[in-house]
């Protein structure tokens, strides 16, 4: 394939672009500097579409405030709704990872906009003196508005996905917490045999939990509602017209349907992080506690025959290339893993939140690929969770019952009755011997047997209840 | 000295005991146990007062449903008061490093209680038969809502002390923004030289940024209100009785005066520690943006003779033992010191939290220091920072607008008026020859010296305007 | 295309894989399951290399102790080889996040050389008869000792390529901290101005500080030389033969080149991951210190009319899309980012070695993704940051002497000659007026203006040397 | 008590220190201002001693180089040996948490060692006219060389304290996997039950891992032997002797007994804190395996009826306020809370260290604390967990055969004989009837029962072995 080429120029002098790219001489110069991760940005669709809603809110802003000539700003309307209709979507090739600040994400997203607006306008590509990717395309903004500004569209709509996928897996426990009411159980704290309980109120309680992240995530997400477009720079709005910001707020609300809303204090907005670090925590909040579940459903699942061995997990893939028969919860084990890279992005996030400077945080893109990849990830293993595992997990009855009929920590439930030095006492002698809590209470005559098979019965157990004492 | 002994014993078997103390066998066991951090609970005296709020409210509710004997119960409240009055903090000895997830404190509270009581009823320290400390001071309740429950009650006091500090480091940088709102500064973005701004929109900025973080603590605080009292052992109340949860967080509510409700699933909120989580992240956010603005405070105050030196910070102590007269922005630099400190706890605290197991997180002990240290710390931090820093900077305002002046980024201003690539082409020659903007703009004849005089005057540089293009 | 199928089975049941496919029914399953990272096992070829020495080494090893049929032999390291050229290495598509302890892996290579060796045998692909991926291709191999062994084999092969950039690194920086030899300028500590060096101590520092750590790497890849082949499921050595290990770690060390020795104890190797932990640990020392490098590479080029200017970075890209002009340090701002996901790597590598249990660690899979992801991305920025940056730096020697000249830390120099306190009044008294060292120490009288001369001329100062008191 | 007061003065003016302290003006000032963790330098004896090092052998350096006289020096060196021995501690009263670098904690030490030397000289406290704490007792140093030198020496006495609380702790896991040598069981991965091992393995191995983690630390302990003594300020050695490196360097090793060198380059030596974060990243080793080992511990002796139950972990105290009878891992769960302390510390120092700024790194006090903290806790807690429960942990051999005998895992050894899909067959029946291996197998005629005997003796399966394949 012959290549062509046609030639650029920036401050920095001329370079060659290839002839067919959308993108300009300052995406080239991208290309060049920054191969770190390998990964583009065409891997994260909603941020393109994000940065597409602003330079389509802007164009039209600009238009309106009578600052761009209405040709030009159609024809970056329609090279906007292009991109939002999924085309020219593998223009955006700068790495995520990218010194600047954005820059280089602003200036492919501003060239790429350019071109495909020239060529609507019947001008070739690089035919600059008809449109421009500063001039116009760019005006009044900067990438120091547009990209957090189009940052936080794109974790918007990523966040709201994730909240999609605990709530099905919220779901998923829930369905699980009902069938398993009626089996008894005995709950361990410390891992040491505790007191009875049902399988149900375990399954409910992690329903309840993941529940409360939703909760918290839909918090977090508002404050990224926060957006700072006609900022410029540095949050002054220098070049910028007075109108402008509630203009182009106005125009992105309109075309999102999102509730954005304009930061009171630019200058602060264009420099603080906060929101995105604040969503990060919260994402590890998620992970901790599904990494926490995860932990528990290997726990109870263990065995089949040396472990706690109360539930099954639905066998996924054979668990050994050397021992035949062998399952293992690799749908929990990749969760886990997925929770702890999640924790570890948070402190990545926080290291760069914490180095920005003065009137910018030039580290924005580290936060914004860091949080993407947690979102997705936690998105993912959240359904796989929920459709792989959860959903198929069955209860082993006859071993869970047989567990709290062998255990000492039935004492628990005489405590009020024969106080906890005499409770002690016997479950000392069970452990001793091997008996049966049941077995040496009754031999003790502390109780009558009547009075002992109405404590010790489970189901008596698993809830309060009103205790007449002697 | 000489030092005498009674003897205590408990399932474990018999031990001595300092005739003096009011802890116990099951204290002494811990003290024994424990030398981890060297650092006892009673340096928190926060949570020994929680404990107490929670035991008084215990007995309370055991008395009024009819479970605890009034002479015991009056007993206990005394006790109780006592210790919330600051007495027999010194007897809570237990290491706040311990395992057991706060049994270790709880037993110190019960036996401190159990034996302050017994002196009020008339017998001696030790004389268990008249008063247990399992049987009648923890009665109904468990380490395992105990312990969260006063934890949590402790941290809504730290947390709120923390936010008053905060809300004083605002005002401090409000009233440095309103005082410097017309000293003209250059902006400056990736450390390199932006465009115009006031020194009063940069304080400001902090200003508001401290106070997001206020509402994100606030937010916080909220979700540890929630407490889990009536779980007893596992979250299923067992032993407990049907209106006892009701009954004790009523009472705690009249005691504590704070809006305590009690958790929907008990189960739930007996293993899970997400409040926490979400506490520990909103305080990593307040220490990563307190050290960007303390990175910035020593920026701005660089030099004197060879940094930025825009603002003076107030001397506090001689800089150096070797360079005389240098004087170092320490305080700033403790901060983030402590800043660091806590994200760090942070990841302790994520951690501690996913390795809870089941139907209880063991790892509660050192979620709670962390979360203490931090918070303590973190209010310090604040109050030094606004009371020994902040309310003493002073502004250099001549070398901030020679700064201006001199600089390149003016161009910036121009962009609307002459496009783009004529100012990069003007910046560039300011660049290499030395000379200013202002000069080679007038020189070149791109626009009126009315013009240029007006779009350059620095005061017109900070905020949107209405520009008239030609 | 029209999409063909074979049936393959496991202990699971029947599946349809892609008639095309090399792999089989169990990579399959882990497609199916795991849609986790997105990211397949190809993009890593050195792990994917490291399966193929592996495997070839254990079946030569099974060859040579009669356990394995020679033809079979011989079609599995054909197979292998053809893998080692850079062949099929696109049929590694598991995900790189996968449960299972790395089980989908080892199977996906398993299924690949199998069914590669099955062509080349002059069968059908699929038929395990004639071969089988488990009983001939695993033979004497468990995922437990196939793929800890394999990723410690890929990551000699990264962390050597680390170092070899970093060395490249290093000698940027020694090169130019040769041609900065005679640039005087003012160190700064707390950046507060201290006493006089040279640009080029500043710029060997960096080299030497670079050189540390590459030795630090050779330390740590040390470590990961012992594998533990033969330990099969636990190591233990179940069905291995009992001059396995030895054979097997032979023909590796052979086919490697690398000194590759056997875990003297195998059941401590096959749980371990303190190898990683270490590795990571240096990996996150190394990033910590670039990142500390590019923060100075930031701070000596700030300006450039407004901050400390002393250096100029080679601009690689216009600076901004709204200011003219501007250029920023954009490859160190991306070294940075590097360097903070390294850190946020380490803990994600801390936690997923914390949560390994019992005989196995099976969060493996994340452990060698963040590892590969740490190494890559630091190899690539530390040769963008010598080529895109260090090489091109130029000195502002005018400017870096006339802050000397200008600066009050001299006064530091006359410390020994006149005493701390009077050094210290001199320097006061030159920040109150603006007046220079100099000026003020002669007037005073204390020294004769030969000693002033020779004591605070710059070149005397950046080294110690003997000073004759009076 | 009536205060008294004298008066001393520095550069910023007057103030009052109490008239019995032995610190001075600038002590008081550093009081004044770091109010934050509440914990005094005093509590770090070692790095107490250590400065005490640091200033005698820079006096003694001094006196024989003619710089200092000989009275004086002697006086210095009295102080300084009277801190040795343990006097004066409590006069080291500044918060470990301080900016500046480590300036407070040097001039503590200078203020303390001038004064108790003066009295010694016949003088008063505070008459600096005979003996000053800058011009004598810190003659030739500064901070920035003082601080991490003493840092360094005081962190090699507490590694070798931690190292050898390690050999102690390796040799109690050495002793049980001697005990427990012949104690057969089921080895699990993934929490599934795998293959049989002895106990007696498990513990060995984890001997092994604790001895090579001493073997890290020994390794990491050797970087901080380098010193930077004669840097002064920034590196250069401005003010210091061509002599006094050397000298200063060889009367430190002397004194200590130390193998302390100079660092080659000491403007690179004055900047980096590469080793210290060397040295955390190999604490937070030690930590995540300790913390493995304490899960492993806690998941072996869980039950003591409903858990794997295979050891019994010493009962150090009664495990709950409502369960008589339970008896928790509390020394283990301490352990565990140790070590996410120490991990959250290393982000801590790696935050600490990345803030370093061109010539110094002011963070230093946060880092010396937190190695501190990670050391002393680490050191406790592996004595502890020695002494206190793994000295005493018994086996249930009955419990660890049974579930040998019982498992399905034994299939694994079958596959060398009968292939890996049947034996995967046997395992489903297994696991579907409830019925045992040997019954299925010897059913099956697949093998004859002398075979089936050889292969299942659970004493073959522990090791690898000749096979003889039919």
């Amino acid at each position: 394939m012959s290549k062509e080429y046609r030639i650029e120029h920036d401050s920095l002098g001329e370079i060659e672009v290839s002839k067919d790219a959308y993108y300009g001489v300052q995406t080239q110069r991208a290309l060049d500097n920054f191969h770190i991760s390998g990964i583009a940005m065409s891997h994260y669709p909603r941020l393109i579409n994000a940065l597409a809603y602003v330079k389509l809110a802007a164009s039209d802003a600009n238009a309106s405030l009578g600052l761009l000539d209405e040709q030009k700003s159609r024809a970056i309307s329609r090279a906007c709704e292009e991109i939002l209709s999924g085309k020219l979507h593998e223009q955006f090739v700068v790495d995520v990872m990218q010194g600047g600040a954005g820059t280089s994400a602003n200036m492919n997203a501003n060239e790429i906009i350019c071109n495909r607006a020239l060529e609507l306008m019947g001008y070739e590509k690089g035919d600059y003196d008809h449109l421009h990717p500063l001039n116009d395309v760019n005006m009044s903004q900067s990438t120091n508005d547009v990209y957090p500004s189009a940052l936080n569209i794109a974790l918007i709509l990523e966040v709201r996905e994730l909240m999609d996928a605990m709530r099905h897996l919220k779901k998923a426990f829930a369905a699980k917490g009902k069938e398993f009411s009626d089996v008894i159980k005995m709950g361990r704290t410390q891992l040491q045999d505790a007191v009875p309980m049902t399988l149900g109120q375990e399954f409910s309680a992690w329903a309840v939990m993941v529940g409360e992240d939703v909760q918290r995530l839909d918090e977090a997400q508002h404050l990224v509602h926060e957006i700072n477009m006609g900022a410029t720079a540095i949050g002054t709005g220098l070049n910028a017209h007075p109108d402008y910001t509630r203009t182009v707020t106005e125009k992105l609300v309109e075309s999102t349907t999102l509730q954005l809303v304009s930061s009171p204090d630019l200058v602060e907005a264009t420099q603080d992080t906060g929101a995105y670090v604040q969503l990060s925590g919260v994402l590890k909040r998620v992970a901790v506690k599904l990494s926490k579940i995860c932990n528990d459903l290997r726990l109870l699942s263990s065995g089949p025959r040396c472990g706690f061995n109360e539930i099954n997990l639905p066998p996924m893939q054979p668990g050994s290339s050397i021992m035949p028969g062998k399952v293992n919860p690799v749908i929990p084990e990749v969760v886990n893993q997925v929770a702890f890279a999640v924790v570890g992005n948070d402190v990545t996030i926080s290291m760069a939140s914490e180095a920005g400077q003065l009137e910018l945080n030039v580290m924005e893109p580290v936060i914004g690929y860091s949080l993407f990849q947690s979102m997705n990830m936690l998105q993912r293993a959240s359904r796989t969770l929920a459709d792989k595992c959860v959903s198929g997990i069955t209860a082993n009855r006859e071993r869970c019952l047989e567990l709290v009929e062998n255990s000492i920590g039935l004492v628990t439930a005489l405590n009020p009755f024969i106080g906890y030095e005499k409770s002690a006492e016997i479950a000392k002698e069970a452990m001793k011997t091997g008996r049966s809590v049941y077995e040496i209470v009754l031999e003790k005559g502390y109780l009558s047997q009547e009075e002992i098979d109405d404590i010790l019965k489970p189901e008596n157990m698993v809830k309060p209840r009103y205790i007449k004492r002697s």
